[in-house]
């Protein structure tokens, strides 16, 4: 075979030098800290990124105040405050101060201005979504949450539950007057059995903090995102994020093992159930994972986490088409099996972009249409080195790969993954991206990245220079989970561009059975949206849970469904 | 270290000689094939099994009439048939004829004498349960699921959902005169997709002839339990079934991907997702999962089930004591971790019933005071090998296990695996057996059973003869769960043991925030027990559901909640 001796060379001597590609590390900082640079935000639903937080976690060309950010009721004019909902008084202030006694727990903006104080809580890190709320409360404790909860129900004042305020389609931010009540003071972890390795943890406690917390006992959190220096677990539980290790560890449905949370009425649901067993009446804490925070808050979850691998291996491959990248997937699970933990798609244009951006040399000498990056996760070295040798030997011999590379340390691991992590920061680099987050069945899932291609092409939108919108249209995501990243990067949002891929992309999706929010949830940018992934008669049953918790609507009101 | 040699010795020449301990298979059969012995049923909470179906399908001891089995009517005499449900008339059973055409998809009882007919689908496989129904239902469609429902829904007539008919709490057949709804015609595997591994598949298909399907594309079903051979994939869904490989693929709240299913009025709830990852709205289908059949019957699933592992391992050991079997329990997390498949718990008392009941020689020639049993399954049968050899280097050198035996062979997995599987029926050997299926912290799972022990045996009711009626008090389980099995083998059914056991039983599991069901569901058996588990909030919360999905109550009454 003549392909298997040049893989072996890729494999001895890896062509990318030491510290050449850094690995990308987004670690988004708290609202309160993101800095904001001025944009003319895109109207389409598709999350807009014109600058990603960078390493450091700030954000990339000139800082401009919060306030440049458009209003969420400006962007959306179709939407108007509920009027049944009451104005905030400064009476209800002073119950709110005397509940939670300490002065940092009340942000006050009724009795006086503290929008500076309250900017960080009414805008999202995106600089997309920007509310009007003129109080934040942060609650120390699950009878706390009641209290407010069943004050604001009976005085029927709206609330939006804000976790670390780090979602992708304006979920966790007010759209009017809507009290923000931030979870970040409930932020202690409550027990760990290091015998079953289930935790029980408060919704604050951030994501970072709780896996470090399980790493010193040999354990992981079967969870990671980019976010997860700012994100709290319950927001995590709340909006069912998905990320790097669902391939391995499954969803939060089948990790997530309890459930504390307050429903509108100040009812306490005491479901943190640290059982991996209980088949006693129906699990309704199943609701509010990927409730959004509309029919109650999480105050607490119990969650079963796996033990912490030992060996990590990561390989990078160049790959002929879309149907090579397909047999890769089927051959990665075949011999790979119980330690494949990663299986990620680029394509070839999101590597070339990658380049011209960075400047930086791509792993590969050559250029390939697709690439696909693998990340073994297991107990043994050896083993999983030979298994993943194996697979190697296997899909160079049968030409599914046509080039590849493995790292051989822990620098090169984060050179390979810098490939595929550095993406959506990258396309940021000529100004705006339209990003969508589609699951697609996998032998489709390509296939829209193309048309879309064609389609902004046909219409005279995607070029080289500056007269052209469109930089390009890519694609990239978790190929295991069959989550495809569709971005278009653009050197400006253009009204034209948007009507090219709005309703064709959901359109697309539909056709295919597919979901046009695969892990960002709904939250106000995909609200209007979820009629081409779920049918009526699903919507109406949905709103029959909404109307059940929630009579009053107080919760999160303007988005969801 | 003087106990690693010894181990390295009974790995080579494993004691137990071929074929002296058969695997016991259970495969229970349908109901309409089962044969059924006389019994004076107990009257307890716990699951009666005094004859277990052998390994050919039958039930030992003599053959007697269904009808010798007690109504449920008598056993539950607070039980009233609730008369808003209408009575059946000919006028029914015409519309139902008519709507489902072929004769074999109605049994009716109403216009003629088909009680012998009907026996299989009003009583169960345990002869604890047995209802009273005159009409058996057969839908071929989801569409006439539909209708029938809404009949039923419109002409308050009362049903039973219906699938294998294999439940341990009497779930799944009739109380007074409900119509039976079998769902055995609605049995074609709708699609699998090769890549993603994601089987879609109508309730009524035999879970075995799902996993024998999936075996034919390298893949396995993520549920497997010994009634395998009749009950349907929709059933296992509908009582959230866990059984032996939940330790390592995860409960069906993570791995069942969508649900079609038809509510009371007749709503075809269309949630058959085929995605991983879908965030647009509530996850309504989780309701489902568990719900044993109270909110809606279960037409179609969608599953994601794993590649199929090449290699298998079997080893077994004796451990002097509790925090032994804990300490193991651990060290096989840490050493075997992605490939640990199984982790089973069973008393010595167990292993001598065992030899005692069947005369075999057990696999180890000493006695321990516990044994465990671990199975590795892995894509590499050296690399599972070789980690399974340096956790039993490990465990015989620091003395966590006094003794053990590697099989070597497939006969040999078999009779390992036969010292657990083989005591379900064994107990049985003296007459009855009192069951409980419990969750518990792993800590505290054993003590419950040296309470129970002292509990009877100072009541004087324990011992070698037969003025005792009680044969021992054991402990065995999936220890990798946390989910023990506590259980009384009996000379009879007494009701000062009874007395003893409940509610003590629950009150136990109940003080340590455990599980008085981890896996067999509610039904009938453990309807009153359900606030030992569960809080009175949340079972308003879960009357709430019940109420809005099944306002008239027709859903299987008289159960769950």
């Amino acid at each position: 075979m003549a392909a298997s001796p040049k893989f072996a060379l890729s494999l001895r001597r890896l062509s990318c030098s030491p510290g050449v590609v850094a690995r990308y590390a987004p670690r988004y900082t708290p609202a309160a800290q993101v800095r904001w640079n001025t944009s003319n935000s895109a109207t389409t639903s598709a999350t807009t990124e014109p600058r990603q937080p960078d390493a450091e976690g700030g954000v990339k060309g000139k800082t401009a105040a919060a306030k440049a950010i458009k209003f969420t009721s400006d962007s959306y004019p179709e939407l108007q405050r509920d009027s049944k909902f009451s104005q905030l008084t400064q009476d209800h202030v002073k119950y709110f101060q005397e509940l939670l006694g300490s002065e940092s727990a009340v942000i006050d903006g009724v009795s006086k201005d503290a929008s500076e104080d309250i900017e960080p809580f009414n805008a999202d890190w995106m600089r997309k979504y920007r509310g009007h709320s003129q109080l934040v409360l942060k609650p120390k404790s699950t009878e706390e949450v009641s209290k407010i909860l069943k004050y604001c129900n009976d005085n029927l004042l709206a609330v939006v539950p804000q976790g670390g305020n780090t979602g992708l389609v304006g979920g966790s931010v007010p759209v009017f007057d809507e009290v923000v009540i931030n979870m970040q003071r409930m932020n202690n972890i409550r027990s760990f059995d290091e015998v079953s390795g289930i935790l029980v943890a408060d919704a604050g406690v951030i994501l970072e903090v709780a896996d470090n917390f399980l790493a010193e006992k040999n354990h992981i959190f079967p969870l990671d995102l980019g976010a997860k220096g700012s994100c709290h677990i319950g927001g995590n539980v709340a909006t069912n994020a998905g990320g790097l290790r669902l391939l391995r560890y499954g969803s939060l449905h089948g990790n997530v093992l309890g459930i504390e949370a307050v429903l509108p009425d100040g009812t306490i649901m005491d479901d943190l159930c640290t059982l991996r067993k209980n088949n006693t009446g129906y699990d309704l804490k199943q609701l509010f994972i990927g409730g959004e925070g509309t029919i109650g808050i999480i105050t607490a979850v119990s969650i079963l986490t796996p033990q912490r691998s030992q060996a990590m291996n990561v390989a990078y491959f160049g790959l002929e088409s879309y149907e090579k990248c397909q047999e890769a997937f089927r051959a990665a699970k075949g011999h790979l099996s119980e330690v494949l933990s990663a299986f990620e798609l680029m394509d070839g244009r999101t590597q070339k972009l990658l380049h011209k951006a960075t400047g930086k040399k791509l792993p590969l000498e050559d250029e390939h249409p697709f690439y696909c990056l693998i990340e073994t996760s297991g107990s043994n070295t050896d083993h999983d080195s030979e298994k993943l040798q194996n697979f190697l030997e296997h899909v160079m011999e049968t030409e599914i790969v046509s080039d590849g590379v493995l790292a051989q340390d822990q620098t090169q691991i984060k050179e390979l993954w810098a490939c595929r992590e550095g993406i959506p920061e990258i396309l940021g680099h000529w100004g705006g991206v339209y990003k969508y987050d589609l699951s697609l069945p996998i032998a489709d899932m390509y296939a829209l990245v193309n048309d879309v291609r064609d389609r902004l092409t046909e219409a005279g939108l995607v070029g080289d220079d500056e007269s052209h919108p469109v930089v390009d249209v890519v694609g990239y995501g978790h190929m295991g989970d069959a989550n495809l990243h569709l971005n278009i990067p653009t050197r400006r949002f253009d009204k034209e561009v948007e009507k090219q891929l709005e309703p064709f992309v959901y359109e697309w999706v539909q056709g295919k059975s597919g979901s046009i929010s695969a892990e960002h949830g709904l939250g106000i940018a995909k609200k209007a949206f979820i009629g081409y992934s779920r049918s009526e008669t699903m919507v109406k049953l949905m709103k029959q849970i909404k109307n059940l918790y929630d009579p009053n609507g107080i919760m999160n009101p303007y988005k969801y469904i």
